[in-house]
């Protein structure tokens, strides 16, 4: 069975596109790593996120927070020797901190508690002057070294999901921390830009309100709306691993549009811009589900349509350097990144890479494919994915679709250029199996994993005919591809007695 | 149908592989150019050849020959300058010279023939003991910036194809001409290996016959054979352009054969090296049959069996930066290269890349397919190309074998990994065609076709059953494929709990 | 003796720096070469151009003019090749053409006549029509290559130095050429910026008052002045080498003063831009006073007052690629270029180094001393040197200064940072004469060079006393340096516990 | 006053020079941060060691040692996924691993005793089969990894100063640990290399015969003798600075002297190798001297006779990337390293330098002077220093020198390259307080900082005369710099009519 789709000629309808705002890192002190400034790089080069955002600013491993001994008595000691050296390499990359505030020293702990085999402290400060005084020194900090302008084009967060195990606190604690957290940002800088609360997807209209309500109240500084999105149902743990039953991605737009709809109860909040600063499928680092084609449909699927209700969603993350469920022990083992180690791509990448190049007009969109265009009409871009429902992976038909698009001006023909990841190509993952599975692959192996990682690649001349042109797309289970339409220059012979089929049945193409 | 083979298990026979030992150049000093440079570096990176070869060296441009007034009269005088940086960056990427003893320098020129738009001096020397100077100076030279060592792996061929335009000569003066010249090699360093007659394919019997007697009888030094092969055959001019019927690749192994039969006639030759130091299909630099997908299963057609009866077989040339007949008017214009401009990889480069990788062993050989193995068994190399009789293009049904590999120790299953490059994939110059042709692609276009130049790339887990792998291989017309089969590692599991189908219908493979 | 200077607090004073605003190029093919766009690269990133001006645009070797044979008749091709290639490296590298429109194309060409080692012809257009084609499809091509925007943000210059050998014509007839030459730009785009007559200092009041009457009666379209400045005086020749008794710096100074006087004459080119599109101390590239720290003293002194009547003098070479008397025969030979092979920094790199350096507000200047200061008052920049009379190189005194700068806000202590060119730092030729003069420098022999051509580098802590900081200055004979001044930030203490001098007799500083 | 020099002819003295043989590095997982690696490229680049050793091989944070439940019991898990990534990376940059086995996993440990910020467990294993498997299996990995003959020419130390904190345990408990991890080394392969017992320099007599005579009898494997050196006396502390009363470098040669006595007691060790694993000066991370030249001068005094009684003497470390005493706090802080952060060179960086260039004839040696030469005599090679004695800074003289050099055969003249480090040049620590000290500099800051680390350079003609070169050497306080001497090459003339003095006054020497 096919689908005909006519694409029209003109729109008022614009794709919003945020796919590419924010993207989620492993904890600060990782991106003091080799491996992970050369993912970061990676991703910047052919993807070329705004925003990163990440735990653990104030852990103790970043140091920045530490008393010395003075006189006879405990004084802080602020060491910005590691932030310094990692927002330079951000900057320098050309994606800027979205700063989550947290977690919080030992030494100015109030209690044990703490987080992830690296043991951040989730307790809220035994003075929270102190806290404060950390925050405001610390941005004031980085004012000094980049200048105002660019850091009031950053975001300041304030903690993370203190709705669950990440606050040893209940609402109204969080909502005092807030405050007093708030306060100190505006100390710094009244033009700083401060949020929360970053919850997850637990007991989130209780959390919302209760937290909207009080901000409102209270007149305490809200700048913009934060929170969380899994996808991951019911799950099954084997090992150190979990597998789940995925959602339907239609339920993450639906818990967006739940969110909208508390933010419009409350005059402080209903113009605000709402950041999901964390989403993706599964909400481990040990699910497989991360590095398949599946995955990177699921994800084609639901950045089709997030911009419409959330003005950031950040994939969460751009790298498996990270250490939440303890050292990778593993090339593939489930991590959350769209890069693996040894720098390898996962398919998910490809899906970023391809919203990346998005056009900003807004065509056609339906469950499988989006195509916009160039704002001068001069590019069509065609995304699309087939997510195949679970379960079903051996049984299913390709589906297939013939769409004609409005001729470029001049009657030019096209040059279309496709680009798929599918089971076969791509798909780096599949190859390790293929492999069998080695665990820390050797250079030449790596060097495999690289070359398999490349999607296909192919490009085809679309004829003018009757004002459009024709192409047919045929979408494997699983496969995410984009098609990429460019005007040829049909004028332009290369030279002098140049013909494509050269005579002696011979051909350049 | 379909054609079975079972590979065996062991062979005493050898795969002769001189795929890589020698490479042609356009002039000289091109080698100055960035262009070239970046394509040499590539080449050697993915490829790696021996030695490179090219004409002009003692040409005008090089400046190394010159004249200079001093107390009344003209004296020689010698500059390095520009040979040492090139000589310099190829030792750098670990390619020596082949080195071709000509052109004539135009101080020393009896004559003012020339060939080639960047008109070479085909005349033999005024003054051969000026000659003689000259070339022994420029080794000397060689000989004290490289060391002896160094110069000594090196090859000496005087001229090229002095059997046609090339000299303005003929055989008689030829002979004289390498005796003074091997003279002057000899008095440099008796170890340094000269040789000739470097002649193209046109009154060779007369030519062979007569060079070799006249070094017999001479007693002049011969340390090796060189003559040239190329296979267009009827040609058909269409504005600059030179289309040609290619004559069989079964002709080219015929002229080799022939060729060693000369040289078995004398004492003097019959143990020598034969190099051909050049060959290709079409002889001119502006037939687009360089650019085809046809032309690399042409070449990996020769490739399979030319090691046979030749000690190296030099493809002219590496690279588009190449200027005989003008500078090249268009991204894709027939040129000899492996490379094209813009660092695009044409298709043939491909088939290179395939036999710079194939294994000692020569376990299986037909018209479509070599397969080798490493010497110590842990890896099968594949080589399948179907280069389409010409005139046939549309008409022809792929070719399909079924082939079955002795599995490798201890019962492992295998993963093949396929490359693969046909009409639609690794074949930018069709791709430059759908673009429309732009003669001087700008980055956004050569980025692009630097995409659509990668071949497509598979891997597959290929099960141990019966002793056996069996896989199946399906070959397009034009098709060049490469499939490597190396052992899984299947005891080494990634961790506790990993499971390629882990639950809910999605599985990582 | 010594010469003491208070610096004043502030000033309106502005210093007119046109040092970085243009550079000469060896002829434009030679930016095809790797060594070339190496120097390129090094100059852009220590020094950075604005624009490059080159010879040889429509030379044959840049293969842009071709006729071929369409039925029968020649018509014109147009091939941009390899001129595309260059300008992308151009504009890659952050500089943008300043263009000489020439020389001619053999296939244009009128007569026989060239210029240099690589034949420049300079002779008149056979068919002036066909010229004017070739000007504006060149145009028209790099319009639709890089915007309309970009391209009229270049200059466009007709034809070198038409009042010697450069062009077989005279004063009138070049008047013609330049107007159907400016013509044909203006045709391309009116906004495109043409001028001339890019005359060396000979006959010049003849050729300016002619060209300037001839346009302004003609109302041809002028939008620049163009002129060259060489201070080679009385010389001497030495086989290959020209000597010269250079004049004083002053005499270029009043040329320009002169040239602003005739300009000032005529109501079209009173308030045009002057553009010195040449200019350097000897006008051979083999002249050893190219690779000296005179040269470099010469060039500081001629810096520091150029702007008060150019608006661009265009320092030719930047490099010694470059082939207008033969291929360079050793590593210094006297080339023009700021950069010797192997990508040497020659003594007169420095000296553009620092005066890219330089501060917009002018403090102080007097013949050996120019003293700048940042807008924001935050740093002061001294540039000093000593051009030392010739002949009396061994007898001078080294020149004293003592100066006083007022203190940054704050009361704060200066670091003072010194870079010092002199006889012993630096100075990467005369290193090549300790060496032995070693014609092409093995990669050892270069890496020495390399290190040695590095200048001195120290820094003071000058303390703020009575308001001022105090600093001394010795000028050694032909030296050339740069101190520049910054705050401390004395009240950021390294950490608990650090002194500077620190016990047991042992100190950091 | 000054000592005069002459230096024989010909000599059978060899320079024994160990200096590049081992180098010390901050905790292992630190080998994963960019900052470290970009260090240890530029160690390797410019001076080249052959091992590298540093703590913490199977500390928690590598994540080699797990445990996880496996039907219902703990089993242990090896993860090699960290230390694959940094010793593929140590190979790469041509280092070898110099093996220190420990500290303890967490999971392994019989207490809770740590060092360091970093909280390595310094406790004897709970159960030491778990201990000796972890050993065997890792060194196992890594034969399959890197094959045998690779990690056979590695060395595997048994811990860390025992003697000390850093074991909790007692000299006959090591003996015991010492026995079976020795035991498991020599079960993955009898042919590595295992030694000990890497004591510090308290109560050296007792642990080392202690030690030796337990191997002897107990047949233990002993293949290589270890131990450590600081010079640190008296010392003074200040905040979190420790400064020092240097003592005497004979001090630590005298301590060399006497562990080579003690190990000719024992017909097992008196002719094993004696690897001195960490040297300096201070054996704290907070300790300035680091970071002068003064400390420059005091290596280079050790290195020109510490080989005579050791086999290598590892310098503790290559880099300031280094968290024993927490994050440094501040650009110089007093650390370790040959470099400090940004990638700025110290000056004993240089001493390195000037050492890994050594040659191998020993020609003169005294208390400020080594002098060697290369095998073939092409070059003499001087290293010169002059370590101030503490408290005398301000009033010493320097010390001069005037050496005579046989000449190099031909009655060439030769080259002179100095490069010279002392208060004014090549010292980083001094320019950073003259810039205020700024505790994490921006890029500017440290782009000065990198130019301000650069020594001064300079080159000298030497006529022969009399068979001899005639130099002087004039050693300011604390100053160290390298003389090397190569022959000219006179007979090779730029070319036809180059003088240096060239006329008009002007020359380029």
């Amino acid at each position: 069975m096919q689908k005909d789709i006519r694409v029209k000629k003109e729109t008022e309808a614009v794709f919003h596109n945020q796919a590419t705002m924010c993207v989620g890192s492993g904890r600060m002190d990782l991106a003091l790593q080799e491996e992970y400034q050369q993912h970061l790089a990676l991703v910047q080069k052919e993807i070329g996120f705004s925003y990163i955002r990440g735990h653990g600013l104030f852990c103790d491993q970043m140091g920045i927070y530490r008393e010395v001994e003075q006189d006879g008595r405990k004084v802080p000691f602020y060491n910005f020797t590691y932030v310094d050296r990692i927002f330079d390499s951000y900057l320098k990359k050309g994606i800027k901190p979205f700063v989550e505030l947290g977690f919080m020293p030992s030494a100015l702990a109030s209690g044990q508690q703490t987080v992830f085999y690296w043991k951040g402290n989730v307790t809220l400060p035994e003075d929270v002057g102190k806290w404060q005084q950390l925050v405001r020194k610390t941005l004031e900090h980085w004012i000094s070294r980049y200048g105002a302008q660019e850091v009031e084009s950053w975001w300041f967060e304030v903690w993370n999901e203190p709705n669950i195990v990440f606050l040893a606190g209940d609402l109204e604690e969080y909502c005092a921390f807030y405050r007093d957290t708030a306060a100190a940002v505006k100390q710094a800088d009244p033009a700083l830009r401060v949020g929360g609360p970053s919850i997850c997807g637990i007991d989130v209209d209780r959390w919302l309100n209760g937290f909207f309500s009080y901000c409102q109240e209270q007149r305490v500084p809200l700048d913009f709306v934060t929170r969380h999105c899994y996808c991951g149902g019911e799950t099954h743990k084997n090992g150190e691993y979990v597998h789940h039953h995925m959602n339907e991605p239609e339920n993450m737009t639906q818990e967006l549009k739940q969110t909208r709809e508390i933010m419009k109860r409350y005059a402080l909040t209903k113009e605000l811009p709402l950041h999901i600063t964390e989403f993706n499928t599964s909400y481990t680092s040990r699910s497989l589900v991360h590095d398949t084609v599946y995955n990177a449909a699921y994800i084609a699927d639901l950045l089709s349509r997030a911009g419409e209700d959330a003005d950031s969603y950040s994939y969460w993350t751009f790298s498996d350097v990270f250490e939440e469920e303890d050292v990778p022990k593993a090339q593939f083992h489930g991590g959350f990144g769209l890069v693996a180690m040894g720098g390898i791509r996962k398919p998910t990448f490809y899906t970023y890479r391809f919203y990346a190049r998005a056009g900003k007009k807004l065509l056609y969109r339906d469950e499988n494919v989006l195509i916009t265009a160039d704002e001068n009409g001069q590019r069509y871009h065609v995304i699309a994915w087939n997510m195949t429902a679970q379960g079903l992976r051996q049984d299913q038909e390709p589906k297939k679709y013939r769409i004609e698009f409005p001729c470029f001006g001049g009657g030019t023909d096209a040059m279309q250029f496709k680009t798929c990841v599918d089971e076969q190509h791509g798909n780096a993952g599949g190859s390790w199996c293929d492999m069998g599975c080695p665990r820390t692959p050797d250079q030449i192996q790596l060097d495999m994993l690289q070359r398999l990682s490349v999607p296909e690649m192919v490009s085809t001349r679309l004829k003018a005919a009757g004002g459009y042109y024709e192409t047919e797309i045929c979408l494997q289970q699983n496969m995410v591809a984009e098609f990429e339409l460019t005007p040829c220059r049909t004028t332009d012979q290369p030279y002098d007695g140049f013909e494509e089929a050269y005579g002696f049945g011979l051909q350049i193409r």
